[in-house]
């Protein structure tokens, strides 16, 4: 997939004929690392090719400036959060159990990739030839999501709601307070971020039916 | 207050010496009209000044251009919602009435500013003297929402949270379905989404106490 920010006139540089997927990686790799040293609005190209050993030359085979490596960090980040959440999802636990691995997955990558993660939230915004950057992210997460809210809502774990905005809504709130929490690291923990979210998640969308509620828990 | 975008070099230009509230409040209405018709990427600074009767002179004596006018907007855009959430939440029904009351405000003023709300939501990242655009305007909001909530925990009308965390959480989530919704329209009404969002947030973050639940509503 080869998703490019739109601008006019788009520059007229040479690509590789022949790209080598490590070379790319290790750029992204010098970059991700250097934007959680220093963050993303003051990284320059030629520092990214330093820390990659490569040259400036080869950087342009790969991407055609700044604003087309931080769409493909993005995109990059997303897969890898994407891919972390599948892997909570799947295993064999209960609902609850399963969305609080997500949301244990969800706040280490935020905690890891910080700078990262506050810019993604302020420039993620921009348009690209697939739409909207975060629109596209919102709705890779949503599609890891949706599949673990449907089987609530069928097995009665979880209270019938459109699934899509359910989603949406459980990811739009995750990385407000996330964004939140980064800007007022000396007021919250991650503990308490945790707990939060997950009173929040667990109350709010995945109710147990009243009635089992005002039992003991059932023996599984 | 003044808060300007932070660029560098600022544009150095003669400013009204005693401005006229007037004449800005023209100018302002002027480009929210505009703004509602076409969007703010299209606006262009002349068409603002005609549409308001005044010269482009006059416009960069109040503004010092289109950065400007868009920081000036958002501000009074959120004092507008402020001020609409105000009303709603001074009412004098249970908490969950005034929420309702507030989010219809919201949904309100979220369709009759379909463009300006998504400028917003992709813009309003934007560094000024105060900080991040958005991050103020949430505080803004959350400063209006939080006695609400607050009142709500200590009548037991709902669980104990961190209020602040809490307020954050209804506004993200708030805003992140509002979004999704107005690029979805097709699939999703207002009523449905107002629906959606009062679940959310009255079984989610106003849970009636549990006991209170299982027998009859008490009378009022």
């Amino acid at each position: 997939m080869d998703i490019k920010p739109i601008r006019t006139p788009p520059r007229k540089r040479k690509r590789a004929r022949n790209p080598n997927p490590e070379v790319r990686q290790r750029l992204l790799d010098a970059a991700g690392g250097l934007i959680r040293e220093e963050g993303f609005p003051k990284l320059r190209v030629e520092e990214v090719a330093e820390r990659a050993g490569l040259s400036v030359g080869t950087f342009y085979l790969y991407f055609e400036g700044k604003q087309d490596l931080f769409a493909n960090l993005l995109i990059e980040h997303t897969k890898e959060l994407r891919d972390a959440l599948h892997r909570a999802y799947r295993t064999s636990g209960t609902v609850a159990e399963r969305l609080s691995s997500g949301l244990d997955a969800f706040l280490d990558f935020v905690w890891e990739n910080q700078k990262g993660f506050l810019y993604f939230r302020d420039a993620g915004t921009v348009q690209t030839t697939i739409g909207r950057l975060s629109t596209w992210a919102f709705q890779i997460l949503s599609q890891e999501l949706k599949p673990l809210l449907v089987e609530a809502m069928e097995s009665n774990e979880m209270r019938r709601e459109d699934a899509e905005l359910s989603a949406q809504a459980i990811l739009g709130q995750f990385f407000h307070i996330a964004g939140y929490w980064l800007e007022n690291k000396d007021r919250y923990s991650r503990e308490e971020i945790k707990r939060f979210l997950t009173r929040l998640s667990s109350v709010g969308l995945v109710p147990r039916p009243l009635e089992s509620r005002t039992h003991p828990p059932r023996e599984r």
